[in-house]
C-alpha cells in the first residue's frame, strides 16, 4: 500500500538526507512540499492523505476538515503540541511522532559536561596550546564513589544511570515509577527530597509536565550539597531561575545547562554573570547517530503505518 | 613497634598533607628531612633505620653500607629505578613503592578527553560565552556501539574497559595475559594487529617496557582506522613519533596525549603543528582522590611494615 499524496509542511530539504527522501518517495504517488506559512496549504489539503510536519507546525480541526482523505500525520519532532490530536483521533487519523532518537546522545553529553568541569579540560587544552605543560594548579576530582543522583528515570535517565554505574558512582534516583531493571544493575531508589542534599552530581532528566515545572524550587535549590554539580539537559522550566540565581551567588555549587536556546535573553544574562553556571548551546541531543535515528524513525513510522502496524502513535 | 629515626630525602613539605606528616611522626622517635643533594645525607644514614625518598632519589649500595640500621625504604612514587633493590634485598631491607593510586583518575580522564573531542565541548562553551546559542555546525558522535580497543589491560586498562562497557561500546583488548574477570563483563580478547584496524577508539594503557617501547610503530600507525581517536595517557615512548607525524599529516585520525611534560620541545613542536593532535598537560593522573590515595598508601606501607605485614614490596 502507498499514500496517494504526501503534503510536507515546514520540512526543509536539509531536514532529511537524500536517501531518506528517496525511501519516503517510494511510499507515495506524489509529494508536495510547502513552507510553514504558505497560503497554498489549504488548497493542497484537499487530496492529501498524508501530512508530514516539522517542529512547531500547527494542524488544527479546520485543516483536518479541509483534508477529507487524510489518514496519517507524521511529526518530524518529539513535541506534537501543535497537532489537534483529539480531533485527529475522532476522524481516525493516526498521528506519529519521533521519540527516543537522542537518548544516547543526551546521556553521553551529561558525562562530557561533567568530566569537562571536574577535570578542567578546557583549561588543560588552552594551557598546553600556550606551551605550558605543567599539571600544577589543577584541582580535579573523580566520579567513582561519589553520590550520583538522577531525577526522572525515563530513557535518558536510565542510560545516564547505566553510564554512572560504569564509572563506579553510588547511583540514586527518584522517578514517578520505580524501575526494577535499573535497580537490578545497582541504582537505588530514594525520595527526591532525601536524595537532593546527598548528591555530588545531580542530573535533571524529567519530562516537562505540570508536576515537574519548577521542580527545583527554592527549597530544593538551597538543599543542594555544597560543591555539588547539577546538570540540566532538560528544559529550564524545571528550574526556578530566581532560586537558581540566589544559589549560584553563594558560589558553592555548579549548574550546567544546555537548553540555552529556549531561554529569554534576560535569564541568560542573569545566569551568565555567574562563573559557576556553565552554559552550552543545545548540543546534548545533537549527534550523527541521533540525526540518523531521527530520520530512520520518521520514515519507519510511515512504512509501519502503511503495513498496518503503526508505530509511535500519540493519539 | 616504631622506627628509631626516619630520614627523608627529597620529599618537600608540601608533598604530604599535615595530617599525613602527623601520622608519619607517630611511627618514629624522630625525623630528619634533607633535600635530594644535601651533603649531610651520608652522616645522617649512620643511625637511620627508615629512609623515605621522593621521585628519582638514588639509594645505592654505598648508601646502604653507610646505614647499618636500615630496614625500610619507602618510595613516594611508583617508579623505584634509582633504588638498588637487589642490594637492599641482600641486606634484608624492605623497599615499598606506591602503585595504583591514580588508576581511577587516569581511566576517567580518558573519557573526559574522548568526550571533549567527540562532543566539541570546548567549542560549545566558547560559543555560548560569545552569546551564540545555536547547535548548528556541531558534528558530534557517540561512544555506544563503537569499537573501543584497549592495549594493555593492567589496572588502568581494566577500569577503562569497565567504563567503556557502561557506555555500551564494543570493548576489545589485547594484553600480555588474558583477563577473564573483564571478559566476563563483556570485553573481548583480540590480537593487537587484528584489533587496531577495527577501533573507533583506541586507548594505550601499556606499562613502558622493552616489549612495549614504540609498540605503535609505523605499520600499526598506518593500520589505524580512518576517523579513529587514539588516546595515550601512558609515556610517549610507546609511540614512534615519526610514524605518528606521518599519519597525523593525512588528517584522517585524532591523537590525544597527556605526557607532554616528558617530551622534547622538538617533538612537541612537530606534533602541535597538527590540529588533529590534541595535547594536554600531564593531568590524567591528577585528582584530589589520587593525591589522597598516594599519601595514604605511602604512610600505610610504613604502618604495615611495622606491624610485620609489609605491603607494596618491590624487592
Amino acid at each position: 500500500m502507498k499514500f496517494g499524496k504526501i503534503l510536507t509542511i515546514g520540512i526543509g530539504e536539509s531536514s532529511l538526507g537524500p536517501e531518506y527522501w528517496k525511501r519516503l518517495d517510494m511510499l507515495a504517488e506524489r509529494r508536495v512540499n510547502l513552507p510553514k506559512d504558505s497560503p497554498d496549504i489549504r488548497a493542497h489539503l484537499a487530496d492529501a492523505d498524508c501530512i508530514l510536519t516539522g517542529f512547531g507546525v500547527k494542524v488544527d480541526k479546520a485543516d483536518m476538515a479541509a483534508a477529507p482523505r487524510l489518514k496519517y500525520i507524521g511529526v518530524l519532532a518529539t513535541a506534537y503540541g501543535k497537532i489537534d490530536v483529539a480531533s485527529a483521533k475522532a476522524k481516525r487519523i493516526t498521528v506519529s511522532n519521533i521519540a527516543g532518537y537522542s537518548t544516547e546522545a543526551v546521556a553521553e553529553f551529561i558525562f562530557a559536561a561533567i568530566l569537562e568541569h571536574i577535570r578542567e579540560v578546557e583549561k588543560g587544552k588552552r594551557q598546553a596550546r600556550e606551551g605550558n605543560y605543567s599539571e600544577s594548579g589543577f584541582n580535579a576530582t573523580e566520579i567513582r564513589g561519589k553520590t550520583f543522583g538522577i531525577l526522572g528515570l525515563g530513557s535518558i535517565g536510565s542510560r545516564t544511570a547505566e553510564i554512572a554505574l560504569g564509572f563506579g558512582a553510588d547511583v540514586r534516583y527518584w522517578s514517578r515509577t520505580r524501575k526494577p531493571e535499573i535497580e537490578a544493575k545497582g541504582a537505588v531508589y530514594e525520595a527526591a527530597d532525601s536524595l537532593i542534599p546527598k548528591c555530588d552530581f545531580l542530573s535533571l532528566n524529567f519530562a516537562l509536565t505540570k508536576e515537574t515545572e519548577k521542580f527545583l524550587n527554592d527549597k530544593r535549590m538551597q538543599a543542594i550539597k555544597r560543591g555539588a554539580i547539577v546538570v540540566n539537559t532538560a528544559p529550564m522550566e524545571l528550574v526556578d531561575i530566581d532560586a537558581l540565581e540566589r544559589r549560584l551567588a553563594k558560589g558553592d555549587m555548579t549548574f550546567i545547562l544546555d537548553h540555552s536556546d529556549e531561554m529569554t535573553p534576560e535569564d541568560l544574562k542573569r545566569l551568565s554573570k555567574h562563573a559557576n553556571c556553565v552554559i552550552y548551546p543545545p548540543i546534548a541531543y545533537v549527534t550523527k547517530e541521533a540525526r540518523m535515528a531521527k530520520q530512520e524513525i520518521f520514515v519507519g513510522n510511515m512504512e509501519s503505518f502503511l503495513k498496518g502496524s503503526p508505530k509511535n502513535v500519540v493519539n
